[in-house]
């Protein structure tokens, strides 16, 4: 395995034209005048934005349609009914767990994901298949992208009995987080899907990554209840919810509040920055000291049409919805689907500097506010100093 | 100039697969079996969807940065600051009106579209300057794509003496609609404005298209002043509403109020589906029998760095935001952002049936709803029965 490599022409997170050396899999020098042993393999960049290595910090892996012929969706857009349809039809209509997140996690990589964090579904119907689907695509992909899988109950926890043993057994077997979702909307009962979890995850010494999709007052009275269980179990800096939409609610006494909480208990908020809902200010976050990462979550499955495998394109949606304009704002947006993303799951040695995993994506673009809004074919993807992706196309092909 | 074509094997909106025929530039045959004489040029749809050209019924072409060097903004999000810093500086940052509403245009061309409404900004800095410009581009692409003006006073009317008469002259020299903006934020004046633009479409007899981004009960209220005016000039069916976010606010009764004073006075909505602002509800207006269109607005240009020149991409934005996922629902954001173009600025002959002019595109996708979401290049792009377009490519180069 390649892991050596010398970069000629790139500019390190949109600084100035220079080289960058790697050795066994870190960047050990960056510099005009580098001496590397004569068979270290090269590469131009051709004056190429190099940044760190992009970060899906909240997708589904196991859900997509990508690359299967078009799936049309003529179903009312209820949350329950949606949950349902894809559990019953998922394996008749061939979403296979494993083909699919091949694909979805090939096309990442070929965008500049260096990591993802995938919720796979555990649920009573299919038990932890879409789990070992996901573990067998990150085995194949080992060395090309690395894949944290969260033990995600998407039908619910105490609707579905039978769910909290699964999720015991998915965190046993290869899952390294715990997830949950809504505990009023979907499950009803609050205080025993919350207590539920953190048994579990007190059991497994595991972080959590909850979907909070509940909206003003009620996610706000959820996010209470987590408050309280975080203190009470010691779960400060473990925890992780994703979406927040009740910290977009139209209230800023409210919702700066419950921000307090959030960054004194350390608690990370994963965003997609979705269009049509209320979603939490990135800025206020950040400004309150709130580790912020972000995700792409389904892309063109049997929930929505809309998504791209592709953290830049991310980056721009929720850039848009936060109304950022400004060059710094748009370096900004690049920096929470990176850094961000690295800062929600702790990742040791991330970044652009010596000693860091040489784990980077070159962006085509004359600043790095232009890289964010080009639409360009990122020219060069490197995990641990190997190529893994050259001009929008990634080295394993898509099945 | 090439005005017959037979088409094979092309999809009406999306429908089986079929022949067409132009002659002299219009739709003179759907079927297997056309005949068509021995000269008439012939090209093969391939099996993509044929849809009645795109429509950008909201944007500016005098402002766009595009194809020219990266412009970097680190100014504040004060919108008077943002309308003096552009005023004050496209000049001397070469935003030279001509070339970039060619290149603004031809991109639009590129990706599907045969109709234009631009705003053009009319001042007493520059005069007419902007619309020469523009005027020249829609003289360049005479029988490319149609382009109407909108005299736009950009920074204001009351608040900027003089304007009134660039107005009225403009109106006289080649816009075919009266723009104005923001009343009350923009002009500190409501009645001021308002009353001299009736006065000024009174006198020219043409339609009116305002922007109004005032939010909430401010954007109500100006809202209805025009109601007042539109009765008193009788110019139902002549007035047109561009962004209308006061009709994105939390207050659903008097929402629905004032969608029933815009039903009954005929006026039409232009959107944008602006990611970070609250919008009004597409489905909503077409419930109440309201035209509504749609537009890109502005694209990379002093005001902010997002967009593209493509009115699919502008449809995904839409139904994003909107919160669309049916099949059914993203053909909606397609006729939005066609169909709906034609309604705000009732085309004659507009749409995919005999008889209709021949301007319309392909689009490459197994579906309508797939079409919107793919990313595909436009295969073919016709205006006239000519092509005008072809694999995302216009026939006329980018200055
Ligand atoms: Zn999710
Ligand atoms: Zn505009």
């Amino acid at each position: 395995m390649m892991t050596d490599l010398l970069l000629k022409n790139v500019r390190p997170l949109g600084g100035q034209a220079t080289d960058l050396l790697i050795r066994d899999g870190l960047i050990a020098g960056i510099g005009s005048e580098l001496t590397a042993p004569d068979a270290t393999p090269a590469e131009d960049g051709h004056g190429a934005i190099l940044w760190p290595g992009l970060i899906d910090a909240h997708t589904h892996l196991d859900k997509t349609t990508w690359g299967m012929p078009w799936h049309e969706n003529d179903r009312e857009a209820v949350l329950r009914s949606r949950i349902d349809f894809e559990r019953e039809n998922r394996l008749t209509l061939d979403i296979d767990p494993h083909r699919q997140s091949l694909r979805h996690a090939i096309g990442l990589v070929a965008h500049g994901a260096t990591h993802i964090r995938s919720h796979v579904d555990i649920d009573t119907t299919h038990g932890l298949r879409m789990m070992e689907g996901v573990q067998q695509t990150r085995e194949k992909l080992a060395g090309i992208v690395d894949i944290q899988m969260v033990a995600f109950p998407q039908s619910g926890v105490m609707v579905m009995p039978g769910t909290v043993e699964l999720l015991d057994e998915a965190l046993s077997n290869g899952c390294e987080v715990l997830g949950g979702i809504d505990p009023c909307g979907i499950d009803r009962d609050p205080k025993g899907q919350l207590d539920a979890l953190f048994v579990l995850a007190d059991r497994h010494g595991c972080d959590v990554d909850i979907h909070l999709h509940e909206a003003g007052e009620l996610g706000a009275f959820t996010m209470e209840l987590i408050f309280e269980r975080v203190r009470v179990h010691g779960m400060q800096g473990r925890f992780a919810i994703s979406h927040a939409f009740a910290l977009g609610m139209n209230d800023h006494a409210r919702v700066g509040r419950l921000i307090d909480e959030i960054a004194a208990l350390d608690i990370a908020i994963l965003t997609t920055g979705a269009p049509s809902a209320a979603v939490p200010s990135v800025k206020q976050l950040l400004a309150a000291g709130v580790r912020v990462g972000a995700g792409c979550d389904g892309i063109r499955d049997t929930w929505g049409p809309w998504g791209q495998p592709d953290m830049i394109d991310r980056a721009t949606v929720i850039g848009m919805k936060n109304g950022f304009r400004s060059d710094r704002d748009l370096r900004l947006a690049l920096e929470i689907v990176s850094q961000g993303g690295a800062d929600v799951m702790r990742l040791d040695g991330y970044g652009a500097a010596i000693g860091c995993k040489a784990d980077f994506t070159l962006l085509d673009g004359e600043t790095v506010a232009h890289a964010v809004v080009n639409r360009a074919p990122r020219p060069l993807v490197v995990k641990g100093g190997k190529v893994v992706a050259r001009g929008g196309a990634c080295v394993v092909d898509m099945p």
